[in-house]
């Protein structure tokens, strides 16, 4: 890797400093059970499984679990293969628990009152959950990949191209390939380790989002084509019947709801797609300080400042004209930006 | 910035070596013409006022020339306004000049035989031109942009914020920031320093990415409207009617030669503009090893391995057909990835 000349403290930027409570965990046990959180993305897969193979690299025996399953487009990185999505029988109460990228249990999809020797939760998502014998949880963290890379590194196992690619992608879907607003120096100086530690910058960026179905990039069209804009909202729609037409699914409407946005008068891009007759999936996504989870609650939805969601169970005109509503209720006062 | 402690062979991966006669040039003479191409994108112009705020910062004076206006969604820039677009009467041949991302004075748009006391070219396009009495060129490095960066620093500067969002969004844009092929470590070293000198990833990716008008958006769902598939070939088009019927205009086709390429099995987009009667610009995008630079040599055009063009002028359909037979000619033997 060629990082020896470089001061650590100078790349990771002081922030992502690894706990020796943590350190001795992993230096002490033999087996570990990872766990992740469910429908999984890039930066819990990419996080798991490079510290799985760190730690079989130290010749640890690891279990990696997550219940549902990879998503396809995720089944470029090398190792997803070793999750298991149902928990071995052989794995009980004498393992250590190491849970990624979550901080709970039920987030994690472990159900059944089921307990472990002791766990240690590495997570950068805030939470206000109390689990963990060891909590390494730092929100400001661009991504649990890039907390895990600092953690090998001072484990002093070096970065297989393996495990680079499952960094890079962790970091790189968390960031949105360093375009938001966690972009830190420490992220970048993190990529450039890992490309020298073979990660493809290029490889890994067209397996994200240049992978695309022909019948997925028809539906596109056809959802841009059904834009109107209101104001600084933009709605899109796709409609059961566009499946039909274009021989795409609902989960390749995955990210439709970010184009919109690339206006740059709109605020607030909301996908419906629908789910049965007058019964639709709303996705909101909003810039700055335009906060749309806070208009998912007014439906009972839920998710975060910019990417937010709901259903609701009515007619689509109804449905929009009770979003326009809401929006129009939830305007930012002029201060905001 | 910080930066002492890191080597900078290891941050530039020895690739951008600054020539030190171009360093005499630069410390010598007091005033520069710097010229860039026609037709300006953000490499062209961040590395242009990047290099002419550091030489002011020397002391020296400096005239910032592009035959072409600005982009509008180039105008977040700081020091863009620097450009002028005509050359002053004061600039003659008495006058060194640095052209830069670009190695003849035709294709920076200088004409009627004007000559200059010494030339300087800095480019990373390759060229059979034969002009400059230094040349600088190296293919091999990301961005015009990257190679400003290390020549300023090679010459002392301390780079500012403004230097910085510059360069940071000069070599964004010829790395698709930091998604193509060109993306090498040092590419993102340099990211990191230059966001550690100021730059701000989020701020420049939403100012490159995410600020179209609606017009331009509008043509942008047009244009996917004419996608066509030809085999592992995207084909889209926008005619000037399109201008008419959205209010965009031409410059606000930038990108939407991209988007096809995120279809999985195609390998090359072809995005065909309407200049005038039977008068076609050709942009070429590819993935991987299918070098569209051949292609658009064939056309007496030019670019790089994944994104080059050319004009032609002929109907629309003709120009498709002469298209697809060169690229079969050119198909990457099967051995290539």
């Amino acid at each position: 890797m060629g990082a020896g000349s470089i001061s650590s403290s100078k790349r990771s930027g002081g922030k992502v400093k690894v706990p020796p409570k943590l350190l001795s965990f992993l230096r002490k046990e033999n087996r570990f059970f990872i766990a992740t959180h469910i429908n999984p993305e890039g930066d819990a897969i990419g996080s798991s499984v490079a510290l799985s193979m760190a730690l079989e690299s130290l010749g640890k025996e690891t279990v990696l679990y997550d219940k549902d399953i990879i998503p396809e487009f995720y089944r470029f990185l090398p190792g997803h293969e070793k999750f298991t999505h149902s928990i071995p029988s052989f794995v009980n109460h004498q393992w250590p628990l190491i849970l990624l990228d979550c901080n709970s249990l039920e987030r994690a999809g472990i159900e059944g009152g089921m307990t472990f020797k002791y766990s240690a939760v590495i997570d950068h998502h805030e939470t206000e959950k109390d689990f963990g014998d060891i909590k390494w949880i730092i929100p400001e963290a661009a991504a649990t990949g890039l907390m895990v890379f600092n953690l090998i590194k001072k484990l002093g196992i070096t970065i297989t191209r393996e495990m680079a690619t499952n960094l890079y992608a962790a970091i790189s879907i968390d960031t949105g390939t360093f375009r938001y607003n966690n972009t830190f120096a420490e992220v970048l100086w993190a990529g450039a380790e890992l490309i020298e530690a073979g990660a493809n910058p290029s490889y890994i960026a067209t397996s994200l989002y240049e992978t695309w179905t022909r019948e997925r990039f028809a539906l596109f069209i056809m959802a841009l084509n059904t834009l109107e804009r209101r104001g600084d909202v933009a709605i899109i729609v796709v409609t059961r019947n566009m499946y039909k037409q274009t021989g795409a699914s609902s989960e390749d409407t995955e990210y439709f709801s970010n184009y919109p946005r690339m206006m740059k008068d709109i605020k607030v891009s909301a996908f419906f797609r629908e789910i049965d007759d007058d019964y639709w999936k709303v996705s909101l996504r909003s810039k700055g300080d335009f906060n749309v989870a806070k208009i998912a609650l007014m439906f009972e939805g839920g998710g975060h400042k910019n990417a937010a969601g709901y259903e609701i169970r009515s007619n689509l005109e109804t449905a929009k004209e009770s979003l326009l509503n809401a929006l129009a209720l939830c305007q930012p006062s002029p201060g905001d930006k």
